[in-house]
C-alpha cells in the first residue's frame, strides 16, 4: 500500500536552496572593494568580512557536526585572513564541504533534538533553517554596506 | 505496514516559524522612532516602512492566493499609512489572515508548481520560502538603519 507522506521539501531541494542563497553571499563578498570589506561599517558594527567569517565560522561546521554527531565548539574567528581571495576560498571550501557532508543527513534526523555546537538546543531542521536565516540577515545588513558605498549589489531574486 | 515517509518539517511548524520570525520584524517596527520609520534612509533606500510595506503585499495576499487559488497582482503601496500605530494595525491583520488561510493549504500542494500573483513561477514551498526569506533580508537592512540611528535592535535570535 502507498501510504506515503508527501513532503512539504525535500533534503535535496533545502540544500539547492542555501547554496543557491550561499552563490549569492558569495557574489556579495565580491561586490564589495578590498578594503571596505575588512574596514567599512555603520553604527558601531562589525566590517561585512566579520560576519562572513561568522557565518564560515556556522554552516560548514554545523553541518559536519549533524551529519558525524562529532560535537565542537563554535569557532566564529579565523586567523590571517586580511585579503577577499583568501575569504573566498573559505567560503568555497565550505560549499565542498557542505555538499560532501549533507547527503550523510537521513531525513529522519530533521525531526530529532540535537544540541548543536554542544550549546544551541532545537530540531536539527531548526539549527539548519537558523544557519540559513542568520546568513540571509547578515547578508542584508551587506547590502546596505555596499549601497552606502554607492555599490549596488546583485539582485536579491538571482540564485545562480 | 507503515511506510511513511518522516517529514523535514511538517506544515505547522513552517507557519510557527515564519510567525516567530514576523513577530520579530513587529519588534523591529516598533523599534523605529515615528519620523525615521517612514523617512530615514541609506544609501538612496527605501524607508523601513516602505520596506514593511513591501512585505505586507506579498506575505498575507500570496497565502490567501495559495489557498484559495484565486490570483491577484501585486500590491506593495498603501495609500494614508504615516502612523508607526497604522503599520503595526496592518502587519497584526496580516498575522490573522496568514494564520486564517495557511491550515487550508495541504501538504500535497507544497511541492505543485505556481505562478504567484500571476508572476513568478516557481514551487509553492519555494514561493513561502521566498515571501520568509525577503522579510529576513529587509529586517536585516532595518537593523543598520537602526544601529546608525544608535538604537541596538531586538536580537535575532529571539522569536516570540
Amino acid at each position: 500500500m502507498n501510504t506515503t507522506t508527501a513532503s512539504l521539501i525535500t533534503s535535496e531541494e533545502l540544500l539547492a536552496h542555501w547554496q543557491g542563497h550561499r552563490a549569492l553571499t558569495r557574489r556579495v563578498i565580491e561586490a564589495f572593494p578590498e578594503k571596505e570589506l575588512f574596514n567599512y561599517s555603520i553604527g558601531g558594527m562589525r566590517s561585512f568580512s566579520g560576519m562572513v567569517m561568522e557565518l564560515l565560522g556556522i554552516g560548514a561546521p554545523g553541518i559536519q557536526e549533524i551529519a558525524t554527531g562529532q560535537i565542537n565548539p563554535l569557532n566564529e574567528h579565523f586567523e590571517g585572513i586580511t585579503q577577499k581571495e583568501q575569504l573566498l576560498k573559505l567560503w568555497d571550501e565550505a560549499t565542498e564541504k557542505i555538499n560532501t557532508y549533507w547527503p550523510q543527513i537521513s531525513e529522519d534526523q530533521f525531526s530529532k533534538v540535537i544540541t548543536i555546537f554542544g550549546q544551541y538546543e532545537g530540531t536539527t531542521w531548526s539549527s539548519i533553517f537558523y544557519f540559513i536565516d542568520n546568513e540571509i540577515h547578515h547578508r542584508g545588513e551587506g547590502y546596505v554596506y555596499l549601497r552606502s558605498l554607492g555599490i549596488t549589489p546583485p539582485f536579491f531574486y538571482e540564485r545562480p
